[in-house]
């Protein structure tokens, strides 16, 4: 099974339909190491909406990336079998039968023995995903990057279902080892004095923006790697994690994050992490026009989350 | 209760929270004869969404509106009392609890023997509209400009509610009576080779674009009145009835329409219907920028169908 | 001196600082016939704002226009001496000494014996327009394209000029003779029972936008020529003549217009006008993008005008 | 080989890598009628470019459609064995050899006895197309929707080949014959005084806007099976035939023209061709956002263009 | 008199007409601590204009904002009692007319004993609020974020009045006390050779973007306490303090500036500052489209300078 | 000749045709020291396209920037005399015949004794500006500020020129003196495991992003100065050397890189260089909308290199 990118120096990269990378359509999960799936449901999405539409605008731009990674010495797709494996199909405005649909595209996957890298769709997303992932793997250790801590206990009407309470209910249903996982981002203006606080009191340790600045990036980077060390990993990088001007087309956009560079510094230093699955999520395609700077940087962070995963098997 | 809406040869139109067209906000809905209705839901949105954005996006464009209508030759403010109600809250990615939460909302207006005119939305909030409206009125005359007939069984998963379906439900439901009612703008291609046919099977009148163009709007206008005719009538206009060129900003677009100024043209020319009822929807505001004709077209409608009340009650 | 374009054929379009329809700046305005001028004001905007940015749009355009005109069969540039002579210097935010300061531009023009054509700026850069030309020749029979007729008697805090009451003003300072002017588009909601009747009460012929389509496009275009026969003429475009999806980036838009086709078959078809200045008014390029059709439809109207002017002088 | 598409009732739009219609992507040319092949190619491109996004771009929308086309009464993807080939690969920069590479891909469609349905684009890849049908078919029956002739005998620095001279090199080579072609649509300013006539001296009918609304739709149709019968037929659509306000996104937009609806309506009407290829064109997609309104219009047309061709086989 | 906002996990945010971060509209001023008021005038805009949409364009973001602020661990409506005022009215095109009305506006807020924070509009909109502000508290310490100093003599045609002389006026007024003053931010190139130093001239401290990150963000905030230690305090925030990368949309974007991160670190830093009215000038939101980052970024400083007076009242 | 700007405190800065930084157009190079010349060639874009429209685009946002440079306390145009020369022509599509006249059109500037400032299109310009230069000063010293190294061997088909291969080719033709070329910012991912290496190979001094920040910006311009030392230099300023927030509007967008303030800071601080020619390059403006800062940051840096050249002479 050919699974080499086309030759972005032979071939125009505007030429063909575009796959995550101009890498295969998956027509088999047999012998992938690792599979991009596409999970476009914002059924969960409480402003801002239109992420249903993330996966092909990430494809879109990713065929600007080249297969060897720099950072940590390695081209990607040799180390790894990859496949675009396509999108799970949703059913928009049922938040409860999206999430369902979505848990099994993804178990799918983690049944065939492919590690899965999702592109959300907004942050409910998530859930599906670490259900699928507990189901083989066992309790996962949460390494979350995100502006909001998403760990609401319900929201609209009471639902328990929605883009602010998927780590929540992680918790509560096993599938996320708090005491291994961490959340870093957090930043802005809270609903209520606890909103902080609730993750803690759930296990969770959390590391803002601020606290992010205070610790200084390398020794972050450490702390993700020892705070999830002896579990199976799983990665979530909501991109309003970055500031607005890097990421515009977020759903819930929250001004006075770190810059692009700064969190792709910290995604690259990340060493020794036992990645069972990752995600990219809560782009907004409508709101990222017309250069698409949303959708380059949800492709660059999951590139290097694939060399992540190329390096930790090698 | 002061109902005129504020003069924007004193005041200029930029100045101020807009409500629609700058009425008031409705503190009570006692002494008021209509009250404009925001219904923001687009959880049953099956292409495009942000729907949910639409009734905030008429109201920023209806301020450009004056209060006289120059075709029916009417101080609409003066002729009705009128105010803008707010909207109604639903609960995104909950297509049916949002239906049930638009019924409620509009259902207080109608209770308080206030005629309601609705800013969608995705179309499956006719379906809430019509539920309040009948209750009282019994089941009603509809006329629906649209380029879809939205009369499907299921969609997604079987759904039995999305924007796709609201008049097939109607039917069902009892609230609409189709020998009375007349579905106009059909056109492009179909999923299936009865997708006309089955609007007919259910009682529906059907007028495509091209049979309207063959017709006359004069005509057209005449047999809109004579179909309703002895039913308290309901009128829903989808954006997309018109080209894509003056609305592009609507869930799903359909190339081929007729223009705004043949629609308004059609409006202006309906006399003699009772209306009770009516809504303009599937307004998609994150695709209207940057001049906004879309919204500044919705307002347009809303303040002929309001015209078209007041004459009828004069 | 060298008056003809830069040859498109040769030069791509894009090449170089865009002038009129790639036309020699004016050095001087000695030989010749006639002088494109931009108007960049838009203080008497009371809605929408940032037409000061007009012109250059409108240059940035005209670029994709040839010079030969097959509705008139006449090489425009070959008939007619024709330059681009930069814009009149206004002063933002003061609507008094812009005014002046606009008309002192065009007044050089004038003075020269060359016949400007001026690109907007809000529509009370027409009444410093017309001020400049009647100094010279005499009152004017005025042909305005418009979908509102800008006669009001005062706009906010009882100011007497801005873009909604050019027409009264013109009237009241004898530059204009109403006897043998003629409105044409009014449509849309109005503020007053009497907003078109004023009109008629300065004496105007007004031609709504329905009863253009009832007389229909080759009798309105004789009624034009008849009605301003043995006057000099002053023909004033605004852009919201048209329909919103033909011109979206103007200061007012007003739904339900003719088309740019209709539009331009209109002013193909008048013939026998002594033109003795023009102006196409209330572009609003940061409406415009990102296609900039209305800048396009601007520049194409400018160069009817041209070609009418070129018409009448061969 | 399975070629119906993917069932929208089913699996929302949005989901999965679009192909055109959301047909499958050809494995193998073997067994196909028709195939749907990219030409992103804008090295001929005067003024904007950007059309060598365009076959991606009309694919994220053409995925709107639905198979049964009302207006022939026929489900297109049964009568009709589709499948989407992807792209050309070209040489950005490279005029000469871009239509090299185009040729040697079309004639990869065509000798496997399958109709080819490009998507530019611009014009000039028409150039390439014409010479791969013709090789199998012979001089072709050339149908051009266009408001420029295209008939240039050089552009910038004396080259032969840019967007603005293909269809007087098609003469030249002999791969159309004039005598049975038609050019529609033809407005605008003009370069020189000959530009139509030089099309007429090439021996093509030239059918000016103008002249089109004169003749009647209908009337037009007719003429143009005329004209080509007894001939196989390529028919080709440049979107700046209709108005920039329906198609605002292409390379040389020209205003004035007719609406979407006319032009589909034309389509619509035509019979009794034989049509051997077909392709559209000048799609530019950078000034097509938010709502990509010209790209919709573009698959639209080619899904009445496929449709014509299943008419014709059946 | 009810002050909190609604709640945003109960009601979606896009629901209802949008004031400044969901709180009441005041229909009395009684009680009220402090009050958003819109000044949405741009007559003294320079460059781009449009500021006067600014108002609704920052409340319109805004409800994404939450009540507490954890980084001076407060709910501010709970410490302050807020509601939104409305806009100020002003006179398109009459700068002088604009400040007058502009000034009555907050002066009605100043007497009644409210705290006035202001949205602009242009920066000449901060001398009339000073002014306002200044009559009941005497001579103000200015603390001014921008890239510019603002402080011309004269503008265009020798005005006296524009956004580029405020701060002159005010020192000249006798409602600034420059001795106790501070500009911070100035960057970028110069008209003349004086510029920064005619600020210095009259008795400003100015802390150019280069010094500031030479001083440090902490010690910086300390110096802006001790520079207006003693003086009631107005702080006005020009939004091209920040980077145009964070804040696209202003009047005149200055290239390299700020992070919003560095700018609200050295907000969240200012303690004990005697707060007696703010203000954030010159978003222009024509050109903040799509995603409206510099409106969210207006929004947060706003509610970051609710925070210090909160906190300062506490 | 006067060299000097129109004043923008007289005359505001949109007012009549732009020219860079609103300097007089050139009608001779007699008496220049230094010229702007558009380069507005996109043929050897391997991406996005579109950078013919960049010359303008610079143009039309640099009539914000003031003539004094107070970081080297300079008046440019008092220091330099200077003009704007207009565009060189181009062959869009044919790649080598566009080189042949860009170059022409520079040699004409440098043939005069006049520096050149060019403003790109596509990076393949710079090679025929090295041409040109090189033909009167002898091999260069390169300074490059780029995200990709451009030193490709060829391209699609084996073409050997394009966007990707201009500092291969200046190595080969003896135009660059690699020993004295530095080139700084490569980031992202690549295509080969020697893309880096081959820049070296090829006798660069090659700076990364992550070592540029390792080593401090004014470290890093002292090594620029050494590196150079002895010889003409010229610099080339690509824009993707900016992380995508603050130059969106590029060819090929690379995340992760600096802010517009570090590079303008590096920029600032070389001091000792004998600047002999310079440009912008990869504008790329239809991805510029609406707020047009990628042009602003183009133009900014453009002013820096004038004064760095001004310093320089004085």
């Amino acid at each position: 099974m050919s699974v080499l990118p086309v030759d972005s120096l032979e071939t125009p990269r505007f030429c063909g339909v575009p796959t995550f990378m101009r890498l295969p359509q998956a027509t088999t999960l047999a012998g992938l190491d690792a599979a991009i799936i596409g999970l476009p449901s914002d059924s969960g999405a409480p402003f801002r909406t239109g992420a249903r539409f993330a996966p092909n605008a990430v494809r879109a731009m990713s065929i600007m990336l080249r297969p060897i990674n720099p950072y940590r010495n390695i081209n990607v797709f040799e180390a790894l079998a990859c496949a675009d494996a396509g999108d799970a199909a949703v059913v928009p405005g049922y938040e409860i039968e999206s999430l369902e649909r979505l848990e099994l595209a993804v178990r799918a996957v983690v049944d065939a023995g492919v590690t899965p890298f999702g592109i959300g769709g907004d942050h409910s997303v998530t859930l599906a995903a670490l259900r699928a992932v507990a189901a083989r793997h066992g309790p996962l250790a949460l390494i979350q990057f995100d502006s909001h801590s998403d760990t609401w206990d319900k929201y609209f009407a009471g639902k328990k279902y929605s883009a602010g309470t998927p780590f929540r209910r992680a918790v509560e249903e096993g599938i996320v080892d708090p005491a291994h996982s961490i959340q870093i981002g957090m930043r802005g203006s809270l609903f209520k004095a606890d909103d902080v606080s609730q993750s803690i009191e759930l296990g969770y340790e959390v590391v803002t923006t601020d606290e992010m600045f205070a610790c200084g990036i390398p020794a972050l980077a450490a702390r993700i790697a020892a705070r999830t060390a002896g579990r199976p990993a799983y990665l979530t990088f909501d991109l309003d994690f970055v500031d607005p001007a890097y990421a515009p087309a977020v759903q819930t956009p929250e001004a006075g994050g770190p810059s692009a560079r700064e969190a792709l510094d910290l995604l690259r230093r990340i060493e020794g992490v036992n990645l069972v699955g990752a995600d990219v999520v809560e782009l907004c395609p409508p709101y990222d026009q017309p250069a698409q700077i949303t959708a380059l940087l949800a492709a660059t962070v999951m590139a290097e989350l694939l060399a992540l995963r190329a390096a930790c098997k090698a």
